[in-house]
């Protein structure tokens, strides 16, 4: 595994998805694994960490999920749009060889048989908690976060680095239709009081 | 009004949400009313457009959600984090007078009677769909949005315009602690295809 990457404590994993990321959804079952983009991500609570994440009935993803109770929310970069705006855009339930198809870079987190991407700036690792209603009325899974990982080059100490590093690493911020933004410029509110 | 308030069609207004700011969360009941900031907030549905926005149990402005039935998202702006970082520092359990101390602008929408604030960027105003488990067991908040609003200054047919006002403009989006980044570049996946 990348050197780079270092696991983060639960209590501080809420701070990989805090300012509002579009991030890739990766999950597996017995062979099958699938891997979609998904801007309706969000933290859920503190301690435990949760997660939610809105996944269409659609999506080959949920299926995975649904059936093996397990997911991966990953906070993909700038250098990665290209992958991030495919794997948004087709289905594997089209495109049986999607993975292959959009080059998409796959290892795996020890003790966790997931589909991680490779070059993502952070990790998160969620077991579902089933919740039929919000999973059937709402299209929402919500996932306590059993692990947490980032790469120390952008993500350490509790806190991101976008500003230190080079622009290529910035999140990315789907408005719609393949428009995304880049996360800007830090500001520390402490100092404007 | 401001006249740079304008109507944002329902099916469009997930997008003031996409990019993952953080929002300023109202609320009224009878002659109560408060403002707090929540990062956790996050489209959850695109027909009919609905919403769902993390509340703790120890916020006032969940208790007049709850007593009431609706509320406002708004998207705040870089030139507002002072008002951003007190209004979710300060609660008004502890300072009844914490709108007025946080010298908080307010206005109405017509038919709507809820405290709106001024100089936010877009405004999503929502009816609660009560679901009592997830407000208890997720403090999770869903929410109908019966109308939005943007400043066409920052967003008109149905995109942003972040790149083409001046920084002030911008989004934040929290981190931790008072530390947030601002909004950052356009990208155009279609163009890296």
């Amino acid at each position: 595994m990348n050197p780079y990457i270092q696991p983060i404590e639960l209590e501080k994993a809420y701070r990989l998805l805090n300012h509002g990321p579009t991030v890739l959804v990766s999950a597996q079952h017995e062979d099958e694994r699938n891997v979609m983009t998904a801007a309706w991500a969000c933290a859920l609570e503190l301690v435990p960490a949760k997660v939610s994440v809105v996944l269409d009935k659609s999506t080959k993803t949920r299926k995975l999920i649904e059936a093996s109770g397990y997911f991966i929310l990953q906070v993909p970069t700038l250098k990665q749009i290209k992958l991030v705006q495919q794997l948004g855009a087709i289905s594997q339930f089209n495109d049986p060889q999607k993975l292959e198809h959009c080059h998409t870079p796959l290892f795996q987190f020890e003790d966790y048989p997931l589909p991680a991407v490779e070059d993502c700036a952070a990790w998160l690792i969620c077991e579902l908690i089933s919740e039929p209603h919000n999973q059937q009325t709402h299209d929402l899974f919500i996932g306590k976060v059993v692990a947490a990982y980032a790469d120390s080059r952008v993500f350490r100490n509790g806190h991101w680095y976008y500003h230190e590093v080079s622009s290529e690493w910035k999140s990315l911020h789907h408005v719609a239709g393949g428009h995304y933004y880049t996360i800007g410029d830090p500001v520390d509110a402490n100092k404007c009081l």
